[in-house]
C-alpha cells in the first residue's frame, strides 16, 4: 500500500521506553519516501475509535528525536481490549472505516499479549472487509510476560532500577541494622510472572549479599517457611532483604496483598505485599522493618534506564517499519539472542497468532530450589538486560523530559462511542 | 594536639552521601602531616564505647575516593544518643578513655541535631576532665531540619530524587489516565519537616504540572480540603499527583500513618501514610488509585545524587579537619549560601551549642496559602540543591559501590557494656 499513512498506538501499561519505540517507528517511516504520515492513536486504540488521531508530522525531528529519552506514553495509552470480532463487530468496522477515511494501510499496536491479540483479530478482520491493513505488533510490558521474544522492551530498564535500588537500600539497612531496622521489604510489579523480582538477584556481587529472599507469584506463599528464611539471614548477616512481587499468591490462589477493594473490572487492586509481609515479621519475630512500594516509580525511571532496552525498544519500532514495508503482516517483532557470551541479539519476527494470550511465567528452573532465590541461569538469562546506561540530558537539575504539542487532524466521520 | 589520631563516627540514618563526607575527612587528614590516623566507630558512636575502632589507614587511597559515590554508611551508623553526662557519666568517661588509650585528639561526629549536641558535650566533657579533645560536627540529615545552615548535606540527593520520580511518575499517570488510574500518591521522608515533600515541587516546569498536591507536616491535615483539591485536579487535568510527607498529622497531631505499632522506643512508627490517603480517596471519591512508598530508596538513591549536594558532603568533612587543625572546637561545620543569583555558596561554622536540639522546618512563606502547595521563594531556595549529576561509575549494568575491609585495632581497654 504505497504512500499509505501509518496508525501506531501506545496500549495498557506505559513504561521508560516505550516512547523509545515510537520513536523507531515515526523516525523510520519519515526516511521511506513510500511511507506516509505516522498518526497516533490519542490514548492508545481508543484514540482510533474515536477518530482523535495525532499527526506526528506536525512534531519537530528534534521533539520526536526526545522520545527516546522520555518516559511515559507521549500520546497517551489505554487499558481497552477489543473484543472479538463476532461480538463486536461494530467496533472492527469502525477501525476500518476511520483507516480508510485517512488513509491508513498500517496499523502499528505497541503493547502486551492482550494488544498482539487485538493487532491479529485487526489483521484477519481487515483482510475479510477486504480492505486489508498491515498490522505489525511492537512488544512492550515490563512483566517481561510474552512469549517468542528473548525479552521485552520495558522489562530490562525495571530490572536495572529494581537492581540498583535493592543494592542501595541494602547498603542502607546494612549501615542501620546494629541498632535499628533488622528487615527492608521492596515490593515491585509483576501480577502474575516474577520477572521483575528475580532482576533484584542481579544486585548480589558477593554471596550473602542482598536480596536475601525473592517472593515469587509463581511459588505459592508458605508463611512459616518465609519467616524461617527471614530469620535465618538476620541471624547470619545482621539484616534481611526482601523483594517480593506484588502478585504473590497463597496457595488457595488469593493475592497476599488482597485488600477488600476491587477494580472497575473486578479485579482485585493489588499494592500491598510489603506492608503485609512486614506485619507477619513483625507478629512472628518482632522484628523492626521498613518497607518501599516502588509501584509506577520503577517503570517510570527512565533515569536509570537500560542502555540495551532502549536500544531494543527503538529497534522492535524500526523493525516494525521496515517490516511493513517490505509487506509483512500479522507478526510480531521480536528480539532473538542469537549469542549467549559475548551476549549479541538482533531483530526477528513472529506469527502474532503464536503470540497472542500466552503468558511466559519464569521457568522453574531459573528459582531457586528454596523457592527464594534466582539460579545461575536465571542470572545469565538477566544480566545482558541491564547493560549500559543510556542518561537522559539534564537541564537545571532535572531531566529534560519532551511534551509533544499532540496535535489531532481534523476528523470526517461521524462521532463513535466506544462500548 | 599535633600527632593525635582522629576519631570519626557516622550517626542516625544514613544518607546517599555521608560516605562523601567521610571521604573528605579522611582524604584531608591525610595530607596535613600533623595528624594522626583516621579511627572510625564501628557502627558510629558505639564503636567509640566497644572500642571497635576501623582502622582506614588500611584502607586503600582508590577505595577512600570511591566512598565518595557509595550511599548508606559504609562503617555502619547508630541509633543511640548519649543522654547527658549528668546521669550518664560512665559512658563519657569511657570515651575519654578509648580516646587516651589510642591517642584520639579530634572527634568528628557526622549527624543530625541530637549529635551535634552529644558533640558539644563531648567538647564540654573532656574539657572539664583535662583531656581536652578537639570536637567538630559534620551535618547530615535528609529532613534538612538542622538550623544555621542554609542546608543539609543529604538533603539535596534526596530532594533530587523526588523531584524525578514526581516528573517520571507524573508522565506515566497522564498518559493512563483517560482509561485507569486517575491518582498517583508518593509518600516520602519528613516526620516533622516538609522540606523533602517541598522539593517535589522542582518537577513542574509549567503550571499546572505534577505535583498538584503536597501534605506537609506544617499543615494540620484537613480531610475535606484534601479531597477537594484532588477532585478539581481530575476535573481540571483529568488526573492527579499528590507527594505526601509521612509526617502528615491530624488536628490533634496524630500522625495519618499511625498504626497501631509503636517501635522500641515507644515511637509510633511511620510508613503508610500514602494507603491511607489512597482509602479516603476511593471512599469519598471512588477513584481509581496508585500509590508508592520510597522509604529507603529515596535516602540511598546515590546513583541521582545531585552533585551539589555530593560537592557539600565531601567540602564539610574537608572543612572540619581543616578547621580541626586550625585549632577548632566546639563547632558545626556549616555551608553558607553568599550568592543566590548566581548560586554560590562557602564553607562556614557555627557554635554547636547554638545547633544542638534546634529543628528548622519549613517557614509558612515557603507554603502556598491553600497549604497544599510551594512559594517561589521555596522553589529559589531549593532549585540549587539539586543542580548537577554526580552518576558513580557503572560496570556490567550496576554501580560500583565500595565495600571497605573494615579492620579493627587491636583493643586496649576491658571490654565495656553501652547502656
Amino acid at each position: 500500500m504505497s504512500g499509505s499513512n501509518i496508525f501506531y498506538a501506545q496500549s495498557g501499561g506505559v513504561t521508560a521506553v516505550i516512547n523509545a519505540s515510537a520513536c523507531g517507528v515515526i523516525e523510520t517511516a519519515r526516511k521511506i519516501p513510500t511511507m506516509g504520515k505516522v498518526f497516533v492513536g490519542k490514548n492508545g486504540i481508543l484514540g482510533a475509535l474515536t477518530e482523535r488521531l495525532i499527526d506526528t508530522s506536525k512534531e519537530s525531528r528534534r521533539d520526536i528525536s526526545m522520545l527516546k529519552h522520555t518516559p511515559g506514553g507521549a500520546f497517551g495509552s489505554c487499558r481497552y481490549k477489543l473484543k472479538a470480532p463476532e461480538t463486536n463487530q461494530r467496533e472492527y468496522e469502525r477501525l476500518l472505516a476511520v483507516f480508510k477515511a485517512h488513509n491508513i494501510g498500517y496499523f502499528f499496536y505497541n503493547g502486551g499479549g492482550d494488544s498482539q491479540d487485538t493487532a491479529n483479530k485487526v489483521a484477519i478482520f481487515s483482510q475479510r472487509a477486504g480492505y486489508p491493513v498491515q498490522c505489525i505488533g511492537i512488544p512492550k510490558t515490563v512483566d517481561n510476560d510474552l512469549p517468542l521474544t528473548d525479552t521485552c522492551p520495558g522489562f530490562g530498564s525495571v530490572a536495572k532500577y529494581v537492581a540498583v535500588a535493592t543494592e542501595e537500600a541494602g547498603l542502607d539497612i546494612a549501615s542501620m541494622a546494629a541498632t535499628s531496622t533488622k528487615v527492608f521489604v521492596l515490593e515491585v510489579m509483576g501480577r502474575h510472572a516474577g520477572w521483575i523480582a528475580a532482576a533484584s538477584a542481579l544486585a548480589q556481587k558477593t554471596k550473602g549479599d542482598p536480596p536475601h529472599i525473592i517472593v515469587f507469584p509463581e511459588i505459592v506463599f508458605d508463611r512459616a517457611k518465609f519467616i524461617a528464611q527471614v530469620k535465618k539471614a538476620v541471624r547470619s548477616k545482621g539484616y534481611c532483604v526482601v523483594v517480593a512481587s506484588e502478585g504473590a499468591q497463597w496457595p488457595d490462589g488469593r493475592f497476599l496483598a488482597e485488600a477488600d477493594q476491587k477494580d472497575a473490572f473486578g479485579h482485585a487492586q493489588l499494592g500491598g505485599v510489603a506492608p503485609r509481609l512486614v506485619d507477619m515479621i513483625k507478629q512472628d519475630l518482632g522484628l523492626k522493618c521498613h518497607w518501599a512500594v516502588s509501584d509506577y516509580l520503577q517503570r517510570a525511571a527512565r533515569h536509570i534506564a537500560s542502555a540495551v532496552d532502549v536500544a531494543q525498544a527503538y529497534a522492535v519500532g524500526e523493525a516494525a517499519v521496515k517490516f511493513a514495508a517490505a509487506g509483512d503482516s500479522g507478526v510480531m517483532t521480536t528480539i532473538e539472542r542469537y549469542s549467549v557470551k559475548p551476549y549479541r541479539w538482533r531483530i526477528g519476527k513472529v506469527a502474532l497468532a503464536k503470540v497472542a494470550n500466552v503468558e511466559k511465567k519464569m521457568p522453574r528452573r531459573f528459582i531457586s530450589r528454596s523457592g527464594f532465590g534466582v539460579t545461575a541461569a536465571a542470572l545469565e538469562y538477566l544480566r545482558p538486560l541491564i547493560q549500559g546506561e543510556d542518561y537522559p540530558p539534564f537541564k537545571a537539575g532535572m531531566p529534560q523530559y519532551v511534551r509533544l504539542k499532540n496535535l489531532l487532524i481534523e476528523p470526517r466521520l461521524p462521532a463513535f462511542e466506544p462500548e
